[in-house]
C-alpha cells in the first residue's frame, strides 16, 4: 500500500536568490537574525528539493485551516478581501515571524484573547482591505525544521504601500508582537 | 545561511512491517480504505525517509500545540493524566483518521462547537484518564501529503481494554465524527 507522498497543493517556497519574478529592494531585520540579502525572490508552488544555483535561502510554509478566526470574521473577510496576482499589485512584501515558546505553550482560548481581544490583529488586518491582499503560510508543523513558524505574503499597489507601512506599524505595536522573537522583513517590486 | 532542514523533536513515524516493539493484534477499517495488515508496529521519534524491508506502510504524525482545550480544560487534564511508557501499558492502539473538507473550511468557533459544545470530545476523553495515555499527532499540514490528518496513539493496560472501547464507542457516536472520512484502528500489544 504505497501512499501518496506528493506535497499538498497547500505548500509553497520562497527562494532567495538570482531567479524569480520579483525583485528584492530591502531585507531588514524587525527582530532577531536577518536573511541574507539576495537580488531576487522566487515564490514556487510545491516544494523544492535542492536549492537552485546561487541561491542563499529557502523557506517554506503552507496555507492552512484559520485558526482564530470566527465565522462573523470571516464573513466580512470574503466579502471585502481580494485574491493576489492583481495586475495592479507590483509590490510585494514578505514577513517571515517566529513566536516564542510561552506562545505555543498557551492554550487556545489564550492565544485568541492575545490574538484579537487584546491585539485585535483581524480588524486591524480588516482595515487594509482589500488594498492588501495578503497570503498565510504555517511552517510550525512541517516535517523538517523551518526557522520561521509563519511565512505571510502581501501584495499591494505602490500607492498603497503607505498604508501597508501603517497596518505593519498597528501591529507591531500589539501584545501580540511581545511574543515575536524573530522577524524579518523583505520587500519586492515586479520590475516593469 | 543554510538554515537547519532536521526534523523537529514533534514528529514521529509509524511504520507497519516486520520489526518493532508492538505486535499488531488487529487492524480494522472503520471508516473507508483500512490499512493492510503487518506482524508489528514500530514508532520511531522523526522522521523516517525510506520504508524498512518488509513494511507496509508509513504514518507520520507531529505533535503539536492544542487547537481546542481552554486554559481550564488544560489544567485540569494535566493534573490528571499520564505519560506515555508505563510499565503495566501493555497494550496500545493507533487510530488514524482523517476529516471531511467540510471540517477543514469551518472557522475556529465552528469547530470548537461541534468538537466540545455538541460532542464533548474533551470531557469524554477526561473520563478515561489517567488509565488512557494519549498522544495525539497532526499530520495535515506536514510538507508531504499524509493519508490522514491525525494518527492519536493510546496506551492502557490490559485491565483497562474495556474502557479503552468504551472511549471509542462514545466518540464514535458524537457529531463530530460526522465529519471523519476515513478511519482505521490498529490494535497492538508488547510482547511478554
Amino acid at each position: 500500500m504505497p501512499e501518496p507522498t506528493t506535497p499538498p497543493q497547500r505548500l509553497f517556497s520562497f527562494i532567495g536568490g538570482l531567479q524569480g519574478r520579483w525583485r528584492v529592494t530591502d531585507v531588514r531585520s524587525v527582530i532577531g537574525e536577518s536573511l541574507s540579502v539576495t537580488p531576487r525572490l522566487d515564490v514556487v508552488a510545491g516544494d523544492v528539493v535542492e536549492l537552485p544555483a546561487g541561491a542563499s535561502w529557502l523557506l517554506r510554509g503552507i496555507t492552512s485551516n484559520e485558526r482564530y478566526v470566527t465565522r462573523e470574521e470571516k464573513t466580512t473577510l470574503v466579502a471585502t478581501q481580494e485574491g493576489l496576482g492583481r495586475s495592479g499589485s507590483t509590490m510585494a512584501a514578505l514577513i517571515p515571524i517566529r513566536k516564542t515558546a510561552a506562545w505555543w505553550a498557551m492554550t487556545q482560548d489564550e492565544r485568541r484573547e492575545i490574538f484579537e481581544a487584546r491585539s485585535r490583529h483581524i480588524v486591524i488586518g480588516m482595515h487594509f482591505l482589500p488594498a492588501i491582499a495578503r497570503r498565510l503560510h504555517h511552517c510550525r508543523d512541517l516535517a523538517l525544521s523551518e526557522p520561521f513558524d509563519f511565512l505571510t505574503w502581501f501584495e499591494f499597489a505602490p500607492a498603497d504601500e503607505p498604508s501597508f507601512e501603517s497596518l505593519l506599524e498597528q501591529l507591531r505595536a500589539t501584545p501580540e508582537w511581545a511574543f515575536i522573537d524573530r522577524e524579518a522583513d523583505i520587500r519586492l517590486v515586479v520590475d516593469p
